[in-house]
Protein backbone atom coordinates (compact mmCIF):
# COMPACT_ATOMS: atom_id res chain seq x y z
CA UNK A 1 0.00 0.00 0.00
CA UNK A 2 1.42 3.31 -0.75
CA UNK A 3 1.23 7.37 -1.44
CA UNK A 4 1.04 7.70 -4.96
CA UNK A 5 1.72 11.56 -7.28
CA UNK A 6 0.78 11.68 -10.38
CA UNK A 7 0.83 13.40 -13.38
CA UNK A 8 -1.39 12.70 -17.07
CA UNK A 9 -2.04 15.02 -19.44
CA UNK A 10 -5.50 15.79 -17.30
CA UNK A 11 -4.31 16.81 -14.28
CA UNK A 12 -1.80 16.40 -11.63
CA UNK A 13 -2.24 14.94 -8.08
CA UNK A 14 0.29 15.14 -5.35
CA UNK A 15 -0.23 12.73 -2.75
CA UNK A 16 -3.52 10.16 -3.26
CA UNK A 17 -4.02 6.34 -1.71
CA UNK A 18 -2.20 4.34 -4.16
CA UNK A 19 -0.70 0.41 -3.92
CA UNK A 20 -1.14 -2.49 -5.56
CA UNK A 21 -2.80 -4.45 -2.39
CA UNK A 22 -5.06 -1.29 -2.01
CA UNK A 23 -6.01 -1.55 -5.96
CA UNK A 24 -6.10 -5.20 -6.25
CA UNK A 25 -8.26 -5.59 -2.75
CA UNK A 26 -10.57 -2.88 -4.15
CA UNK A 27 -11.38 -4.37 -7.31
CA UNK A 28 -11.60 -7.86 -6.06
CA UNK A 29 -14.02 -6.58 -3.38
CA UNK A 30 -17.04 -6.12 -5.67
CA UNK A 31 -16.47 -9.81 -6.38
CA UNK A 32 -15.35 -11.74 -3.03
CA UNK A 33 -14.66 -10.61 0.56
CA UNK A 34 -10.96 -9.64 0.77
CA UNK A 35 -7.90 -10.05 2.84
CA UNK A 36 -4.80 -7.62 2.91
CA UNK A 37 -1.29 -8.18 3.72
CA UNK A 38 0.35 -5.31 3.55
CA UNK A 39 2.99 -2.47 5.13
CA UNK A 40 1.88 1.39 6.08
CA UNK A 41 3.61 3.89 7.81
CA UNK A 42 2.09 5.94 10.85
CA UNK A 43 1.53 8.65 8.22
CA UNK A 44 -1.21 6.60 6.85
CA UNK A 45 -4.29 8.65 6.66
CA UNK A 46 -8.05 6.97 8.51
CA UNK A 47 -9.81 8.36 5.30
CA UNK A 48 -7.60 5.24 3.78
CA UNK A 49 -8.20 2.58 5.48
CA UNK A 50 -11.85 3.95 5.86
CA UNK A 51 -12.56 3.19 2.17
CA UNK A 52 -11.06 -0.06 2.43
CA UNK A 53 -13.33 -1.32 4.78
CA UNK A 54 -16.81 0.38 3.23
CA UNK A 55 -15.61 -2.42 0.42
CA UNK A 56 -15.69 -4.91 3.15
CA UNK A 57 -12.03 -5.56 3.02
CA UNK A 58 -10.62 -7.27 6.06
CA UNK A 59 -7.77 -5.06 7.43
CA UNK A 60 -5.91 -7.93 10.16
CA UNK A 61 -3.14 -8.25 7.81
CA UNK A 62 -2.67 -4.56 7.54
CA UNK A 63 0.71 -3.76 10.04
CA UNK A 64 1.30 -0.48 10.65
CA UNK A 65 4.94 0.81 11.37
CA UNK A 66 6.44 4.06 12.75
CA UNK A 67 7.77 5.94 9.58
CA UNK A 68 6.53 7.10 5.89
CA UNK A 69 4.31 4.67 3.82
CA UNK A 70 5.84 3.84 0.36
CA UNK A 71 5.74 6.88 -2.05
CA UNK A 72 5.93 6.40 -5.58
CA UNK A 73 5.74 9.68 -8.22
CA UNK A 74 5.24 9.51 -11.64
CA UNK A 75 4.38 11.08 -14.93
CA UNK A 76 2.86 10.14 -17.45
CA UNK A 77 3.38 10.23 -21.47
CA UNK A 78 0.93 12.34 -23.49
CA UNK A 79 -0.42 8.96 -25.02
CA UNK A 80 -0.54 7.34 -21.71
CA UNK A 81 1.31 4.31 -22.68
CA UNK A 82 4.21 4.76 -20.88
CA UNK A 83 5.31 6.93 -17.61
CA UNK A 84 8.87 8.16 -15.99
CA UNK A 85 9.31 7.34 -12.41
CA UNK A 86 10.17 10.81 -10.81
CA UNK A 87 10.75 9.12 -6.80
CA UNK A 88 10.39 6.12 -5.22
CA UNK A 89 10.69 6.22 -1.53
CA UNK A 90 10.46 2.61 0.24
CA UNK A 91 10.16 3.83 3.35
CA UNK A 92 8.18 1.35 5.87
CA UNK A 93 8.21 -0.99 2.80
CA UNK A 94 11.77 -1.61 2.87
CA UNK A 95 11.91 -3.63 5.49
CA UNK A 96 8.33 -5.79 4.65
CA UNK A 97 8.41 -9.04 5.92
CA UNK A 98 4.60 -10.08 4.67
CA UNK A 99 2.85 -11.83 7.95
CA UNK A 100 -0.05 -13.65 7.23
CA UNK A 101 -2.82 -13.54 10.04
CA UNK A 102 -3.93 -17.30 11.34
CA UNK A 103 -7.34 -16.27 10.44
CA UNK A 104 -6.10 -15.93 6.50
CA UNK A 105 -4.52 -19.39 6.79
CA UNK A 106 -6.98 -21.80 5.32
CA UNK A 107 -8.47 -19.32 2.67
CA UNK A 108 -8.39 -20.98 -0.73
CA UNK A 109 -7.68 -18.08 -2.79
CA UNK A 110 -4.38 -15.76 -3.03
CA UNK A 111 -2.77 -13.18 -4.95
CA UNK A 112 0.51 -12.00 -4.85
CA UNK A 113 1.35 -8.38 -5.38
CA UNK A 114 4.82 -7.38 -6.96
CA UNK A 115 7.44 -7.67 -3.99
CA UNK A 116 10.79 -9.99 -3.93
CA UNK A 117 10.24 -13.33 -4.85
CA UNK A 118 11.24 -14.76 -1.51
CA UNK A 119 8.82 -12.84 0.27
CA UNK A 120 6.32 -13.98 -2.17
CA UNK A 121 7.26 -17.53 -1.84
CA UNK A 122 7.50 -17.00 2.41
CA UNK A 123 3.35 -16.12 1.81
CA UNK A 124 2.58 -18.81 -0.05
CA UNK A 125 3.79 -21.20 1.97
CA UNK A 126 1.91 -20.39 5.00
CA UNK A 127 -1.25 -21.34 3.07
CA UNK A 128 -2.34 -25.10 2.56
CA UNK A 129 -5.56 -24.83 1.60
CA UNK A 130 -5.27 -23.05 -1.48
CA UNK A 131 -7.45 -24.03 -4.94
CA UNK A 132 -5.72 -21.24 -7.12
CA UNK A 133 -2.63 -19.07 -6.34
CA UNK A 134 -0.77 -16.88 -8.66
CA UNK A 135 0.77 -13.23 -9.09
CA UNK A 136 2.78 -10.47 -10.27
CA UNK A 137 6.35 -9.58 -10.84
CA UNK A 138 8.13 -6.87 -12.17
CA UNK A 139 11.37 -6.48 -14.62
CA UNK A 140 13.79 -6.05 -11.45
CA UNK A 141 12.94 -9.04 -9.96
CA UNK A 142 12.92 -11.29 -13.74
CA UNK A 143 16.74 -9.21 -14.25
CA UNK A 144 18.32 -9.03 -11.33
CA UNK A 145 16.67 -12.39 -8.63
CA UNK A 146 16.17 -14.33 -11.60
CA UNK A 147 16.84 -17.45 -9.95
CA UNK A 148 14.36 -16.69 -6.83
CA UNK A 149 11.77 -15.86 -9.21
CA UNK A 150 11.53 -19.04 -11.13
CA UNK A 151 11.79 -20.51 -7.62
CA UNK A 152 8.91 -18.94 -6.58
CA UNK A 153 6.46 -19.20 -9.87
CA UNK A 154 7.40 -22.48 -10.22
CA UNK A 155 4.48 -22.94 -6.83
CA UNK A 156 2.32 -21.05 -8.69
CA UNK A 157 -1.13 -21.48 -10.85
CA UNK A 158 -1.08 -18.68 -12.88
CA UNK A 159 1.32 -15.69 -13.48
CA UNK A 160 -0.30 -12.42 -14.48
CA UNK A 161 2.33 -9.73 -16.13
CA UNK A 162 2.23 -7.17 -19.12
CA UNK A 163 3.55 -7.76 -22.12
CA UNK A 164 7.25 -6.41 -21.99
CA UNK A 165 7.80 -8.46 -18.60
CA UNK A 166 6.64 -11.64 -21.03
CA UNK A 167 9.65 -11.03 -23.37
CA UNK A 168 11.59 -10.50 -20.28
CA UNK A 169 11.39 -13.34 -18.48
CA UNK A 170 11.00 -15.94 -21.71
CA UNK A 171 13.91 -14.17 -23.80
CA UNK A 172 11.18 -14.43 -26.60
CA UNK A 173 9.85 -11.42 -28.62
CA UNK A 174 7.13 -13.16 -29.97
CA UNK A 175 3.93 -13.23 -27.38
CA UNK A 176 3.32 -17.04 -28.30
CA UNK A 177 6.51 -18.47 -28.20
CA UNK A 178 7.07 -16.22 -24.91
CA UNK A 179 3.93 -17.71 -23.45
CA UNK A 180 5.20 -21.49 -24.15
CA UNK A 181 8.14 -20.98 -22.39
CA UNK A 182 6.15 -18.87 -19.62
CA UNK A 183 3.88 -21.91 -19.18
CA UNK A 184 7.09 -24.20 -18.74
CA UNK A 185 7.87 -22.45 -15.77
CA UNK A 186 5.66 -23.78 -13.88
CA UNK A 187 2.41 -22.02 -14.42
CA UNK A 188 -0.51 -23.71 -15.83
CA UNK A 189 -1.79 -20.65 -17.24
CA UNK A 190 -0.63 -17.11 -18.41
CA UNK A 191 -2.33 -13.98 -18.28
CA UNK A 192 -0.35 -11.24 -20.56
CA UNK A 193 -1.82 -7.89 -19.71
CA UNK A 194 -1.09 -5.80 -23.03
CA UNK A 195 -2.68 -2.02 -21.39
CA UNK A 196 -4.72 -0.08 -24.15
CA UNK A 197 -4.81 -3.38 -26.17
CA UNK A 198 -6.16 -5.91 -24.13
CA UNK A 199 -5.06 -8.77 -22.51
CA UNK A 200 -4.39 -12.71 -23.13
CA UNK A 201 -4.75 -15.58 -21.36
CA UNK A 202 -3.00 -18.50 -22.33
CA UNK A 203 -2.77 -22.25 -21.44
CA UNK A 204 -1.29 -25.34 -22.55
CA UNK A 205 -3.85 -26.26 -25.11
CA UNK A 206 -5.60 -22.77 -25.69
CA UNK A 207 -5.57 -19.27 -25.45
CA UNK A 208 -7.82 -16.38 -25.44
CA UNK A 209 -7.36 -12.92 -26.61
CA UNK A 210 -9.34 -10.00 -26.03
CA UNK A 211 -9.01 -5.96 -26.62
CA UNK A 212 -8.83 -2.88 -24.34
CA UNK A 213 -12.18 -1.17 -23.83
CA UNK A 214 -12.34 1.98 -25.66
CA UNK A 215 -12.56 4.72 -23.23
CA UNK A 216 -13.23 8.32 -24.10
CA UNK A 217 -10.83 9.51 -21.91
CA UNK A 218 -8.06 7.90 -20.14
CA UNK A 219 -8.13 10.13 -16.91
CA UNK A 220 -5.17 7.95 -15.27
CA UNK A 221 -4.03 4.56 -15.88
CA UNK A 222 -2.07 4.27 -12.48
CA UNK A 223 -3.64 1.23 -10.64
CA UNK A 224 -4.78 -0.28 -13.99
CA UNK A 225 -3.01 -3.75 -14.07
CA UNK A 226 -3.44 -4.48 -10.64
CA UNK A 227 -7.50 -4.01 -10.77
CA UNK A 228 -7.36 -6.04 -13.65
CA UNK A 229 -6.01 -8.76 -11.47
CA UNK A 230 -7.95 -7.92 -8.53
CA UNK A 231 -10.83 -8.45 -10.91
CA UNK A 232 -9.41 -11.47 -12.59
CA UNK A 233 -8.70 -13.71 -9.34
CA UNK A 234 -12.06 -11.95 -7.69
CA UNK A 235 -14.53 -13.39 -10.18
CA UNK A 236 -13.25 -17.02 -10.05
CA UNK A 237 -13.63 -16.81 -6.21
CA UNK A 238 -16.96 -16.04 -6.27
CA UNK A 239 -17.43 -18.45 -8.54
CA UNK A 240 -15.63 -21.22 -6.56
CA UNK A 241 -13.16 -22.05 -8.88
CA UNK A 242 -10.45 -24.72 -8.73
CA UNK A 243 -8.10 -24.92 -11.55
CA UNK A 244 -7.00 -28.61 -10.38
CA UNK A 245 -10.33 -29.78 -10.36
CA UNK A 246 -11.90 -31.47 -13.07
CA UNK A 247 -14.40 -28.54 -14.04
CA UNK A 248 -11.51 -26.35 -15.19
CA UNK A 249 -12.76 -24.68 -17.63
CA UNK A 250 -11.43 -22.16 -20.19
CA UNK A 251 -14.44 -20.23 -20.22
CA UNK A 252 -14.81 -19.27 -16.62
CA UNK A 253 -10.92 -18.19 -17.24
CA UNK A 254 -11.99 -16.02 -20.32
CA UNK A 255 -14.60 -14.58 -18.18
CA UNK A 256 -12.21 -13.88 -15.62
CA UNK A 257 -10.09 -12.22 -18.39
CA UNK A 258 -13.20 -9.79 -19.14
CA UNK A 259 -13.77 -8.96 -15.61
CA UNK A 260 -10.35 -7.99 -15.35
CA UNK A 261 -10.47 -5.72 -18.00
CA UNK A 262 -13.52 -4.68 -17.20
CA UNK A 263 -12.08 -3.46 -13.69
CA UNK A 264 -8.87 -2.08 -15.42
CA UNK A 265 -11.25 0.18 -17.52
CA UNK A 266 -13.23 1.82 -14.87
CA UNK A 267 -9.79 2.30 -12.56
CA UNK A 268 -8.71 4.60 -15.41
CA UNK A 269 -11.75 6.77 -15.70
CA UNK A 270 -10.69 8.93 -12.69
CA UNK A 271 -7.69 9.93 -11.02
CA UNK A 272 -5.78 6.97 -8.27
CA UNK A 273 -8.89 4.99 -6.70
CA UNK A 274 -11.55 7.79 -6.87
CA UNK A 275 -13.68 5.66 -9.49
CA UNK A 276 -13.98 2.84 -6.45
CA UNK A 277 -15.99 5.49 -4.25
CA UNK A 278 -18.95 5.01 -6.48
CA UNK A 279 -18.67 2.18 -8.50
CA UNK A 280 -21.81 -0.24 -8.28
CA UNK A 281 -21.53 -3.79 -9.02
CA UNK A 282 -24.57 -3.42 -11.56
CA UNK A 283 -22.09 -1.07 -13.80
CA UNK A 284 -19.37 -3.64 -13.59
CA UNK A 285 -21.71 -6.39 -14.78
CA UNK A 286 -23.15 -4.32 -17.96
CA UNK A 287 -19.81 -3.35 -18.94
CA UNK A 288 -19.61 -6.89 -18.93
CA UNK A 289 -22.21 -7.22 -21.44
CA UNK A 290 -20.85 -4.27 -23.63
CA UNK A 291 -17.15 -6.22 -24.26
CA UNK A 292 -19.84 -9.15 -25.50
CA UNK A 293 -21.47 -6.46 -27.76
CA UNK A 294 -18.30 -5.11 -29.09
CA UNK A 295 -16.10 -8.59 -29.43
CA UNK A 296 -18.62 -10.67 -30.94
CA UNK A 297 -19.22 -11.39 -34.16
CA UNK B 1 1.32 -2.45 -58.65
CA UNK B 2 4.80 -2.34 -57.51
CA UNK B 3 8.11 -4.33 -57.39
CA UNK B 4 8.99 -4.41 -53.47
CA UNK B 5 12.70 -4.93 -51.65
CA UNK B 6 12.13 -5.63 -48.14
CA UNK B 7 14.46 -6.62 -45.29
CA UNK B 8 12.99 -7.86 -42.09
CA UNK B 9 14.98 -9.75 -39.14
CA UNK B 10 14.15 -13.00 -40.85
CA UNK B 11 15.47 -12.56 -44.37
CA UNK B 12 16.36 -10.17 -47.41
CA UNK B 13 14.53 -9.89 -50.76
CA UNK B 14 16.36 -7.46 -53.41
CA UNK B 15 13.28 -7.25 -55.36
CA UNK B 16 9.90 -9.13 -55.47
CA UNK B 17 6.15 -8.34 -56.52
CA UNK B 18 4.19 -6.00 -54.51
CA UNK B 19 2.10 -2.71 -54.46
CA UNK B 20 -1.71 -2.29 -52.95
CA UNK B 21 -3.48 -3.54 -55.65
CA UNK B 22 -1.43 -6.80 -55.99
CA UNK B 23 -2.31 -7.84 -52.53
CA UNK B 24 -5.81 -6.48 -52.33
CA UNK B 25 -7.11 -8.50 -55.38
CA UNK B 26 -4.97 -11.88 -54.56
CA UNK B 27 -6.51 -11.59 -50.88
CA UNK B 28 -9.83 -10.60 -52.37
CA UNK B 29 -9.87 -13.11 -55.14
CA UNK B 30 -10.76 -15.99 -52.44
CA UNK B 31 -14.07 -14.51 -52.21
CA UNK B 32 -15.48 -12.53 -55.59
CA UNK B 33 -13.99 -12.33 -59.01
CA UNK B 34 -11.69 -9.31 -58.80
CA UNK B 35 -11.10 -6.64 -61.32
CA UNK B 36 -7.70 -4.41 -61.12
CA UNK B 37 -6.82 -0.94 -62.59
CA UNK B 38 -3.05 -0.13 -62.33
CA UNK B 39 0.11 0.72 -64.13
CA UNK B 40 3.48 -1.35 -64.68
CA UNK B 41 6.71 -0.58 -66.50
CA UNK B 42 8.01 -2.96 -69.51
CA UNK B 43 9.69 -4.63 -66.62
CA UNK B 44 6.60 -6.19 -65.12
CA UNK B 45 6.98 -10.02 -65.60
CA UNK B 46 4.84 -12.70 -67.24
CA UNK B 47 5.51 -14.82 -63.65
CA UNK B 48 3.38 -11.96 -61.83
CA UNK B 49 0.42 -11.17 -64.39
CA UNK B 50 0.75 -15.38 -64.64
CA UNK B 51 -0.01 -15.43 -60.25
CA UNK B 52 -2.70 -12.77 -60.72
CA UNK B 53 -4.55 -14.63 -63.35
CA UNK B 54 -4.27 -17.71 -61.84
CA UNK B 55 -6.21 -16.37 -59.10
CA UNK B 56 -8.64 -15.79 -61.72
CA UNK B 57 -8.05 -11.85 -61.51
CA UNK B 58 -9.14 -9.65 -64.20
CA UNK B 59 -6.09 -7.68 -66.00
CA UNK B 60 -7.93 -5.83 -68.73
CA UNK B 61 -7.39 -2.61 -66.23
CA UNK B 62 -4.22 -3.43 -66.39
CA UNK B 63 -2.56 -0.36 -68.27
CA UNK B 64 1.29 -1.13 -69.50
CA UNK B 65 3.51 2.02 -70.34
CA UNK B 66 7.19 2.54 -71.26
CA UNK B 67 9.45 2.91 -68.37
CA UNK B 68 9.67 0.90 -65.28
CA UNK B 69 7.43 -0.26 -62.54
CA UNK B 70 6.79 1.56 -59.47
CA UNK B 71 9.67 0.90 -56.65
CA UNK B 72 9.33 0.85 -53.21
CA UNK B 73 12.37 -0.86 -50.83
CA UNK B 74 12.39 -0.72 -46.94
CA UNK B 75 13.36 -2.12 -43.46
CA UNK B 76 11.56 -3.33 -40.58
CA UNK B 77 12.40 -2.37 -37.02
CA UNK B 78 13.35 -5.83 -35.28
CA UNK B 79 9.89 -5.82 -33.55
CA UNK B 80 8.22 -5.76 -37.21
CA UNK B 81 5.63 -2.92 -35.89
CA UNK B 82 7.58 0.00 -37.51
CA UNK B 83 9.14 0.06 -41.60
CA UNK B 84 11.95 2.69 -43.00
CA UNK B 85 11.70 3.27 -46.68
CA UNK B 86 15.04 3.24 -47.81
CA UNK B 87 13.91 4.07 -51.63
CA UNK B 88 10.52 5.27 -53.47
CA UNK B 89 11.13 5.13 -57.15
CA UNK B 90 7.58 6.34 -59.09
CA UNK B 91 8.48 5.48 -62.26
CA UNK B 92 5.86 4.93 -64.44
CA UNK B 93 3.52 5.67 -61.62
CA UNK B 94 4.11 9.22 -61.51
CA UNK B 95 1.72 9.93 -64.18
CA UNK B 96 -0.76 7.42 -63.73
CA UNK B 97 -4.11 8.22 -64.49
CA UNK B 98 -6.69 5.41 -63.68
CA UNK B 99 -8.70 4.22 -66.84
CA UNK B 100 -11.80 2.33 -65.79
CA UNK B 101 -12.84 -0.52 -68.55
CA UNK B 102 -16.37 -0.10 -70.36
CA UNK B 103 -16.54 -3.58 -68.28
CA UNK B 104 -15.72 -2.77 -65.16
CA UNK B 105 -18.27 0.25 -65.10
CA UNK B 106 -21.47 -1.67 -63.67
CA UNK B 107 -19.20 -3.30 -60.99
CA UNK B 108 -20.79 -2.90 -57.42
CA UNK B 109 -18.12 -3.16 -55.18
CA UNK B 110 -15.04 -0.73 -55.31
CA UNK B 111 -12.12 -0.60 -53.35
CA UNK B 112 -9.95 2.60 -54.15
CA UNK B 113 -6.32 1.75 -53.12
CA UNK B 114 -4.33 4.64 -51.60
CA UNK B 115 -3.51 7.13 -54.37
CA UNK B 116 -3.91 10.73 -55.08
CA UNK B 117 -7.65 11.68 -53.49
CA UNK B 118 -8.48 13.24 -56.94
CA UNK B 119 -7.44 10.38 -58.57
CA UNK B 120 -9.50 8.17 -56.22
CA UNK B 121 -12.26 11.02 -56.84
CA UNK B 122 -12.21 10.40 -60.60
CA UNK B 123 -12.50 6.49 -60.82
CA UNK B 124 -15.52 6.61 -58.18
CA UNK B 125 -17.41 8.64 -59.94
CA UNK B 126 -17.06 6.66 -63.15
CA UNK B 127 -18.96 3.87 -61.05
CA UNK B 128 -22.85 4.29 -61.42
CA UNK B 129 -24.18 1.07 -59.54
CA UNK B 130 -22.32 0.79 -56.43
CA UNK B 131 -23.84 -0.67 -53.95
CA UNK B 132 -20.41 -0.18 -51.86
CA UNK B 133 -17.21 2.21 -52.12
CA UNK B 134 -14.44 3.27 -50.05
CA UNK B 135 -10.75 2.66 -49.96
CA UNK B 136 -7.69 3.61 -48.08
CA UNK B 137 -5.21 6.34 -48.09
CA UNK B 138 -1.97 7.44 -46.01
CA UNK B 139 -0.52 10.47 -43.93
CA UNK B 140 1.42 12.29 -46.82
CA UNK B 141 -2.54 12.76 -48.48
CA UNK B 142 -4.10 13.76 -44.86
CA UNK B 143 -1.54 16.60 -44.20
CA UNK B 144 -0.91 18.10 -48.03
CA UNK B 145 -3.80 17.36 -49.88
CA UNK B 146 -6.15 17.19 -47.37
CA UNK B 147 -9.39 19.47 -48.67
CA UNK B 148 -8.92 17.30 -51.93
CA UNK B 149 -8.82 14.07 -49.81
CA UNK B 150 -12.31 15.38 -47.30
CA UNK B 151 -14.28 16.49 -50.76
CA UNK B 152 -12.99 12.00 -52.05
CA UNK B 153 -14.35 10.34 -49.16
CA UNK B 154 -17.21 12.86 -48.66
CA UNK B 155 -18.38 10.18 -51.29
CA UNK B 156 -17.65 6.76 -49.96
CA UNK B 157 -19.23 4.13 -47.73
CA UNK B 158 -16.43 2.98 -45.75
CA UNK B 159 -12.79 4.31 -45.11
CA UNK B 160 -10.17 1.67 -43.88
CA UNK B 161 -7.05 2.99 -42.48
CA UNK B 162 -4.64 2.81 -39.96
CA UNK B 163 -4.79 4.26 -36.51
CA UNK B 164 -1.63 6.54 -36.56
CA UNK B 165 -3.68 8.19 -40.20
CA UNK B 166 -7.15 8.14 -37.80
CA UNK B 167 -5.59 10.25 -35.47
CA UNK B 168 -4.07 12.68 -37.85
CA UNK B 169 -7.47 13.08 -40.20
CA UNK B 170 -9.94 13.38 -36.83
CA UNK B 171 -6.66 15.38 -35.14
CA UNK B 172 -8.08 13.08 -32.12
CA UNK B 173 -5.68 11.07 -30.02
CA UNK B 174 -8.31 9.17 -28.28
CA UNK B 175 -9.82 6.71 -31.24
CA UNK B 176 -13.41 6.68 -29.86
CA UNK B 177 -13.01 10.34 -30.64
CA UNK B 178 -11.30 10.20 -33.55
CA UNK B 179 -13.61 7.79 -35.39
CA UNK B 180 -16.89 9.95 -34.52
CA UNK B 181 -14.98 12.92 -36.14
CA UNK B 182 -14.27 10.69 -39.39
CA UNK B 183 -17.92 9.35 -38.98
CA UNK B 184 -18.79 12.84 -39.15
CA UNK B 185 -16.68 13.24 -42.63
CA UNK B 186 -18.89 11.35 -44.65
CA UNK B 187 -18.31 7.37 -44.36
CA UNK B 188 -21.32 5.45 -42.63
CA UNK B 189 -18.50 3.09 -41.74
CA UNK B 190 -14.96 3.45 -40.59
CA UNK B 191 -12.12 0.57 -40.05
CA UNK B 192 -8.97 1.25 -38.13
CA UNK B 193 -6.15 -0.83 -38.80
CA UNK B 194 -4.07 -1.84 -35.85
CA UNK B 195 -1.25 -3.97 -36.91
CA UNK B 196 -0.39 -6.49 -34.59
CA UNK B 197 -3.22 -5.39 -31.91
CA UNK B 198 -5.92 -6.20 -34.99
CA UNK B 199 -8.52 -4.04 -35.65
CA UNK B 200 -11.86 -1.90 -35.03
CA UNK B 201 -15.18 -0.89 -36.97
CA UNK B 202 -16.90 2.11 -36.12
CA UNK B 203 -20.71 2.97 -36.92
CA UNK B 204 -22.46 5.79 -35.82
CA UNK B 205 -24.15 3.17 -33.64
CA UNK B 206 -21.98 0.59 -32.47
CA UNK B 207 -18.41 -0.49 -33.04
CA UNK B 208 -16.47 -4.20 -33.03
CA UNK B 209 -13.15 -4.60 -31.78
CA UNK B 210 -10.99 -7.59 -32.53
CA UNK B 211 -7.50 -8.55 -31.60
CA UNK B 212 -4.66 -9.62 -34.03
CA UNK B 213 -3.53 -13.09 -35.20
CA UNK B 214 -0.73 -14.36 -32.70
CA UNK B 215 1.41 -15.46 -35.32
CA UNK B 216 4.26 -17.72 -33.89
CA UNK B 217 6.55 -15.86 -36.84
CA UNK B 218 6.05 -12.98 -38.47
CA UNK B 219 7.85 -12.99 -41.66
CA UNK B 220 6.74 -10.04 -43.77
CA UNK B 221 4.38 -7.54 -42.65
CA UNK B 222 4.16 -5.64 -45.86
CA UNK B 223 0.71 -5.67 -47.52
CA UNK B 224 -0.72 -7.33 -44.53
CA UNK B 225 -3.00 -4.31 -44.16
CA UNK B 226 -3.76 -4.01 -48.20
CA UNK B 227 -4.64 -7.95 -47.90
CA UNK B 228 -7.23 -7.35 -45.05
CA UNK B 229 -8.50 -4.69 -47.39
CA UNK B 230 -9.31 -7.22 -49.75
CA UNK B 231 -10.48 -9.87 -47.40
CA UNK B 232 -13.04 -7.17 -45.86
CA UNK B 233 -14.39 -6.18 -49.43
CA UNK B 234 -14.25 -9.37 -50.54
CA UNK B 235 -16.52 -11.18 -48.15
CA UNK B 236 -18.89 -8.19 -48.34
CA UNK B 237 -19.38 -8.44 -52.17
CA UNK B 238 -19.60 -12.35 -51.85
CA UNK B 239 -22.40 -11.97 -49.45
CA UNK B 240 -24.21 -9.10 -51.52
CA UNK B 241 -23.82 -6.90 -49.34
CA UNK B 242 -25.52 -3.29 -49.16
CA UNK B 243 -24.93 -0.85 -47.10
CA UNK B 244 -27.52 1.26 -48.30
CA UNK B 245 -30.24 -1.43 -48.06
CA UNK B 246 -32.44 -2.39 -45.09
CA UNK B 247 -30.64 -5.54 -44.20
CA UNK B 248 -27.83 -3.38 -42.96
CA UNK B 249 -26.13 -5.31 -40.36
CA UNK B 250 -23.09 -4.71 -37.74
CA UNK B 251 -22.74 -8.89 -38.01
CA UNK B 252 -21.56 -9.01 -41.65
CA UNK B 253 -19.52 -5.87 -41.18
CA UNK B 254 -17.75 -8.00 -38.34
CA UNK B 255 -17.46 -10.53 -40.13
CA UNK B 256 -16.00 -8.99 -43.16
CA UNK B 257 -13.41 -7.46 -40.53
CA UNK B 258 -12.56 -10.93 -39.00
CA UNK B 259 -12.21 -12.04 -43.02
CA UNK B 260 -9.80 -9.09 -43.50
CA UNK B 261 -7.83 -9.65 -40.65
CA UNK B 262 -7.57 -13.58 -41.71
CA UNK B 263 -6.06 -12.13 -44.99
CA UNK B 264 -3.71 -9.95 -43.22
CA UNK B 265 -2.19 -12.73 -40.70
CA UNK B 266 -1.82 -14.92 -43.58
CA UNK B 267 -0.15 -12.21 -45.64
CA UNK B 268 2.82 -12.11 -42.67
CA UNK B 269 3.42 -15.54 -43.15
CA UNK B 270 5.77 -15.53 -45.74
CA UNK B 271 7.61 -13.02 -48.06
CA UNK B 272 5.34 -10.51 -49.97
CA UNK B 273 2.90 -12.50 -52.28
CA UNK B 274 4.03 -15.54 -51.26
CA UNK B 275 1.81 -17.61 -49.13
CA UNK B 276 -1.27 -16.71 -51.96
CA UNK B 277 0.80 -19.55 -54.00
CA UNK B 278 -0.15 -22.08 -52.03
CA UNK B 279 -2.87 -20.61 -50.03
CA UNK B 280 -6.64 -22.49 -50.06
CA UNK B 281 -10.05 -21.33 -49.00
CA UNK B 282 -10.38 -24.04 -46.53
CA UNK B 283 -7.55 -22.62 -44.62
CA UNK B 284 -9.36 -18.95 -44.29
CA UNK B 285 -12.14 -20.39 -43.35
CA UNK B 286 -10.68 -22.60 -40.66
CA UNK B 287 -8.73 -19.59 -39.57
CA UNK B 288 -11.89 -17.79 -39.22
CA UNK B 289 -13.11 -20.29 -36.86
CA UNK B 290 -9.88 -19.69 -34.47
CA UNK B 291 -10.74 -16.07 -34.52
CA UNK B 292 -13.68 -17.37 -33.22
CA UNK B 293 -12.57 -19.79 -30.34
CA UNK B 294 -9.85 -17.82 -29.14
CA UNK B 295 -12.41 -14.12 -28.93
CA UNK B 296 -15.41 -16.09 -27.61
CA UNK B 297 -16.34 -15.84 -23.70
Amino acid sequence: MAYDGVETPHGRVDRMLGGAATYISLAASYFTRTRIVAVVGDDFAKEDTDLLEEHGVDLEGLERVAGKTFFWAGKYTPDMNDRETLTTELNVFADFNPKLPHSYRDDSYLLLGNIQPRLQRHVRSQMSKLRLAGGDTMNFWIKDFREELLATIREWDFLLINDAEARMLSGQDNLKKAARAILDMGPHTLVIKRGEFGAMLFRRDSYFIVPGYLLETVFDPTGAGDCFAGGFIGYLAQQGFDLEADHISRGELSRAVIYGSVMGSFCCERFGVERFRTLERAEIDARFEEFRRFTSF
